[in-house]
């Protein structure tokens, strides 16, 4: 990871895979920009101020300085529209593409036996020799966790903060890709040049540290994208939202402002951060005799790093468990991003020299996660740590929607353990509420509004925020993902659309498992399968073996033999019928068999297994 | 059903089938009590006025006038605790058991392809002729569900009030039940002799009406149980919860208070129904010319009857759609529970003859249930309803744990068809909060605390609320399913356990799924399954076809097949390798196949697919 940025970067030609020079030999060819000057504007675009609602008339023309924008922007989401999760949008104009985020999703429910979803980027593999890198926002796994996968196919430059890099870093270790991807720090305030475009990284709060907004200047005008984010006019680490910068951007005219949408329900403010410190202060007061176990996101820097305040001023231990959150505290530390007092942390190891009294754990396992530290505890199956009766287990988060029977399911048992489970407000959310979005429309006062970062009833509610705010509605875009939206201060308009979609990532496969195979899950698992083998002579379709009848996961076969034995009867007589009629065509003898089976299964037990009739050939 | 109940009821021994009759014949030989005086006290049990916290000196032995009660009482939940659902608890005192509820759950996200859970009712078969009957506190699903299950196993007669035994009846049709079983209806106030047990039917309020709390008088005291309930003022339709009852019961010495504990998480009071139905004015008010669609429970009568009222105020006519809302209108207005003025209800088909402003559609599928009716509309593939822009889509409902997924799915669906939908303030729950529950324990005063409904995290947190009322901790009883308490006023303890158990209902099949085949579905839902099958001839192992190999839900085949000539290669090596050392035993040779063929799928994918020899013998 190098640092060399500098507002008038040059990037470096050193290229290590064959992508990455063809990247670099194209990207020479491309005029550099400084931040381009041709954004300020010649006349005040501030309404009268006592027109109310505040949007009702936006300056629709804005006459520029500089040389007239001979194309229009496009805005591009590949993912991240519709969901929660996947995030990543091409910003192109003329010749230079630039991608914001390259996140990945959770399966789901119907997505029997993947691990995560990653999106189709076909779209910039073909247009390989624009795409000038990627710029992240922040360091959570729906903006980086596709790094590793789409760097294979697309090996470009990767723009973003100290700690997201980190993250980011962290990541290609394990697909072994650190050497081939270039990584370049940005800092907040700061402006890299990236072909057409200028991105300037401006400081935002959210629930990791090192998240920016992106101010993308490009000829046909700037766009502002908030990233994740809330305002915390008092975070924990690091400066509050820098709202002066976003307002000033404002004032040189903003032709769209991409928001986060995942809070846009929710009336309000979204409390600091630094009132879950005051929270801890009397829990742990609270539970002066206990031992304390604090559950939350791994990621949560700000959060630990408040355990670790309170902790100290209670005089306790601290110690870490789970791999991700020993990763986070780890990379988080040693950047200086997490300070943690001399003589305070301990290993895991240590817990059991130390009394309860004296004892804060923080772990993993906040969302219920099967295999997560406590969730591995409350099932009495963790190596190091057994839940107590005197244990105070406090959930530092909320459950992400979908996972509320598994959290639910992790305080049952440690319930049953005699634990004490504080289940309710050590947590605030990282998005921001109404009021917050409010704010940010009222300081950036873009032409077109276009709501990111949600399911679609989020991007609705923002939509009607906004409307109240006084956009008119068609300057509000509810995009999809692979939607095109061309725009310059002319005008706004979807004119057509890319490939996109959701590549399946299971174990090893990227991409092996399709809607074919998911269906086949799907189907196994309701009601499970039924085959039915038999060896057919070559030419004679005399039946040399079988046919024999096996099940899976359909009817537990040893105290259902009367049922298996008529079936296989059906399965005989449907043969027999066949061979009798001189049917020699193996489809339809196969075809034959399984109607009949699958008929007779349903009239006796009103299930549908899955049946595959194999017929070999000897 | 009939209503021949009295106080002093005889029971018909009319029983039609041969277990009616077994049982009916062994019931005449018990005799029959009045409501028992014996649990009259003799000294004041109220501690002094003064004292704080109420509970801190409960009245540890009550001398009887009466006989003395010779046994001890049994307090055996068959279900329910540790889970939402399965709600069935059999008191039993000497050679009587009366059984309260016999409800189903909804299976686990872990229960592949299961319909719905009965409880194993082993212990009731056991002892079927000391079993009097089913008393049935109100008509949800988790109380009334298991019935046609369990009446084919135990054939007893069902009391409870008139609603609750509708809906029940309305279920024993679908099963053929309705000839064979018993139903006697009671009215709230009224006491019915079962055995030694008194049971007296009091008012409560609930999501649904007719709900009642039971006492349960016995020679070793009184037990109240409350169902599910709230304590509603100012109700809908009829009462409020019977308060005075409660606290004339308390007086009289109440042993153990059993109490809903669904949101004993909860503090304060739950809301009023009533407040729904000003929610509603305002919203008709809010949306005077769209369509207004309402999704809400088919069973909660009260909030259909509110949406009845603010239609016909504004105008509008109600068409309903969803088969069990159709169902339960039905029964409710028959019986005189729902009040539908004339020319409002107007039939599904009718609705496109009205404008939009003119309509209100009370739908099932609030809880995003997939082939509910509302999902169907969100979906497009509702016959006779197209959601439009014009649409106003209020949900009635609060998504129940498990569902918010498929809860938003459909939100985010209706959103994308220009829908508006209103998730927010549409809904009071029908269950106690923390000062509810702590007014009836004021109200009844049990020397014993059972905290019941709820999973354990909801018992655990009424425990905590009874803790600060000053029952002390060894009164509290958190049992679990099978659990024998046995107790009077000389003691409570956990003396022993019954099998219980659940029993998964899968299409016709009850039962015939359990946890083998669960974890198979389980195997095959993660990573499908490879299917190898091979043809050998009896005696000499040649090999006459085969190996073949099949898979579904695995991998892509058409998009892989190099890796499956490889797992071809693998899978003939290894039957190669056996034959050549001479290795006849199949067992032997399937396992080494499958060993192989697994080894090197996991190398290639780092997956495990079920792996399944099949050896046929020419």
């Amino acid at each position: 990871m190098s640092s060399e940025n500098s507002e008038n970067q040059k990037r470096s030609s050193s290229g290590n895979s064959a992508e990455g020079k063809k990247y670099n030999q194209k990207q020479r060819n491309n005029k550099h920009r400084q931040q381009p000057k041709n954004n300020r504007r010649t006349e005040s675009r501030h309404p009268d101020k006592n027109a109310k609602p505040i949007f009702k008339n936006p300056v629709k023309t804005v006459s520029r300085r500089g040389r007239k924008a001979a194309s229009r922007l496009k805005i591009i989401p590949l993912g991240g529209l519709e969901q929660i999760g996947m995030n990543i949008t091409a910003f192109e104009y003329e010749d230079s593409i630039v991608v914001v985020d390259c996140g990945l999703s959770f399966p789901e429910d119907d997505m029997l036996g993947i691990d995560l979803v990653i999106p189709d980027v076909t779209y910039l593999k073909e247009n390989i020799s624009k795409v000038k890198g990627f710029v992240i926002t922040h360091g959570h796994e729906d903006h980086i966790g596709a790094l590793p996968y789409v760097l294979k196919e697309i090996n470009v430059p990767i723009y973003s903060t100290k700690l997201t890099l980190a993250l980011i870093e962290n990541k290609l270790k394990e697909h072994n890709l650190v050497r081939t991807t270039k990584m370049k720090e940005v800092h907040h305030g700061q402006v890299i040049n990236l072909g057409d475009f200028s991105i300037e990284f401006i400081k935002t709060n959210h629930s990791i540290q090192d998240a920016s907004a992106l101010a993308i200047y490009s000829p046909a005008g700037i766009v502002v994208h908030t990233g994740d984010f809330k305002v915390d006019y008092t975070p924990v680490f690091g400066d509050a939202i820098d709202l002066q910068r976003l307002a000033e951007i404002g004032k040189k005219g903003v032709l769209a402002l991409m928001c986060d949408s995942t809070n846009a329900e929710r009336p309000g403010f979204t409390m600091s951060e630094r009132t879950v410190g005051r929270v801890f202060d009397n829990l742990f007061n609270e539970h002066k005799s206990s031992r304390i176990i604090i559950a939350t996101f791994a990621s949560n820097v700000d959060r630990v790093q408040q355990i670790i305040n309170t902790a100290y001023r209670f005089g306790r231990k601290v110690a870490v468990e789970g791999r991700s959150m020993v990763n986070v505290i780890g990379t988080a530390s040693e950047l200086g991003y997490l300070r943690i007092p001399d003589n305070t942390l301990i290993e895991i190891d240590q817990v059991k020299n130390y009394p309860d009294e004296q004892m804060v754990l923080i772990t993993t396992g906040s969302q219920g996660e099967s295999m997560a530290a406590l969730s591995r505890m409350a099932a009495n199956i963790h190596k190091k740590i057994t839940i107590k009766p005197n244990d105070a287990i406090i959930f530092s988060s909320h459950p992400i929607p979908g996972n509320e029977k598994a959290v639910s399911k992790v305080i049952n048992e440690l319930s049953m353990k005699g634990a004490k489970v504080v289940f309710q407000d050590a947590h605030v959310s990282g998005h921001a509420c109404q009021e917050e979005i409010k704010l940010i429309y009222s300081l950036v006062r873009p032409k077109y509004a276009i709501p990111v970062h949600g399911e679609y009833r989020h991007l609705t509610a923002q939509k009607h925020v906004v409307e109240d705010l006084g956009i008119p509605k068609e300057n509000i875009f509810i995009l999809s993902s692979g939607n095109v939206l061309e725009l310059d201060d002319q005008g706004a308009e979807i004119t057509g659309s890319v490939h996109t979609g959701a590549i399946l990532v299971d174990g090893l496969g990227v991409g092996d498992v399709g809607n074919i195979v998911l269906r086949d899950r799907q189907h196994l698992a309701e009601d499970g399968i039924m085959i039915v083998v038999m060896t057919l002579e070559r030419h004679s379709n005399v039946v040399l073996a079988g046919p024999d009848i096996v099940s899976r996961g359909f009817v537990y076969v040893r105290e259902s033999e009367d049922l298996m034995d008529e079936a296989r009867e059906v399965v005989e007589e449907a043969l027999d019928s066949c061979l009798s009629r001189n049917i020699t065509d193996w489809g339809r003898i196969k075809i034959m068999v399984k109607e009949a089976l699958s008929d007779f299964l349903w009239k006796r037990t009103k299930r549908s297994p899955m049946i595959l009739p194999i017929i070999m050939e000897a």
